[in-house]
């Protein structure tokens, strides 16, 4: 029964390991279509989506079944209801990564407004946020969860940028530019959104291993 | 040890419903400080956030004690795992309100660009669904909750209607507007979201009673 249990415990890492890959994968095809441009790549991105959707379903069950059959007590009860809620950052990763690749759409007719290079460099960072995140579970390792949650402030300051220089030096500059900027905006919003969802992630397992709230104040981690 | 059982269960209850009264409240704040411009107003909204960051911390533990002390099974263990998700959403919508006050602070010291109607609009509605999300949870009301599911449709025309005035009639007919308009156009999409925090809340729910996935399949509720 109880390795049965730690089977099972897993086999519920390594499906999440797997909705964190496939959340990666969309956010990098997403921001390679917008920065080509490119509709059929974003409908790509849109389309599979419903690969999440199912994924999430799965585990979510798992969890509910494991919490059912085994009764798990303290710290095993623990890790599964941070599955739960990971599960569900997750799949709201994957939605943001559909988010980019309907800005992609929503530009993909119209002429490049400039060549991008922060919005991509912002892609790197929740992609590589969202792998720390999972490999932060996996591990049950405080010290990579802690990284990810000082990181964010590099990624709001690039959103921030991002965000200043389509205002100022194209919107206010030239009106003609604002349908194309907008979404351009918009996806660096969304990007910075997916670092948000690291970071929930990675105080939930810092909450999850010490069992110390973290979430409301991360001064605390200085 | 039952009827202790169904005690706190009710207590749960009415503690997600405070967290709900919470995100309306802030909901309702954010819009007017967004509607009159008016600083302190906004700087309230934020600064009250504090107060939902507690009790979601609150409301996460008793979950988990509920599950770890009552070992409860199959109808009131979904109920329990239902309450966590909820909760994690009602967070997010009282963090969506902060976003939205702090666009209010973007545009406290500038010129109206308009007055506002269609945005308030889509602040009521946001309101409304999560307060009938939150209802169709505690009377276990299907019927309500598919209800919140089917009106999204209208809150995502509203946003839609917002963004093309705004990027059309504004930005791109006068450069100048771009720095107002674009908080606009954004605390437009934070309540939009809202709505769709409503709606996650409202699929959960019925997952949770019919235990029939509608999540990722909302045509056949129609």
């Amino acid at each position: 029964m109880e390795r049965h249990f730690d089977e099972e415990l897993r086999q519920l890492k390594s499906q999440l390991l797997k909705m964190a890959e496939m959340a990666q994968a969309a956010i990098t095809q997403a921001v390679e279509a917008l920065k080509n441009r490119d509709k059929d790549a974003a409908q790509r991105v849109i389309d599979s989506d419903v690969g999440m959707d199912s994924l999430e379903l799965v585990i979510d069950d798992k969890c509910l079944d494991l919490i059912a059959l085994h009764q798990p007590m303290a710290g095993d009860l623990r890790f599964i209801t941070t599955a739960i809620k990971l599960n569900a950052e997750l799949e709201r990763i994957g939605d943001l990564a559909v988010d980019v690749a309907q800005r992609a759409l929503e530009i993909s007719g119209k002429p490049e407004l400039k060549p991008l290079v922060d919005i991509p460099r912002l892609g790197e960072m929740a992609k590589s946020m969202t792998g720390k995140a999972i490999e932060a579970f996996i591990k049950g390792d405080t010290a990579l969860a802690k990284a990810v949650v000082l990181s964010d402030a590099e990624a709001d300051d690039l959103k921030r940028a991002v965000e200043k220089e389509l205002i100022y030096d194209y919107m206010m500059k030239e009106a003609a530019t604002a349908d194309r900027a907008v979404p351009l905006l918009l996806a660096a919003r969304h990007l910075e959104r997916v670092c948000d969802h690291a970071v929930s992630m990675a105080e939930d397992i810092i909450y999850m291993v010490s069992a110390v709230v973290v979430r409301h104040h991360p001064e605390e981690l200085k």
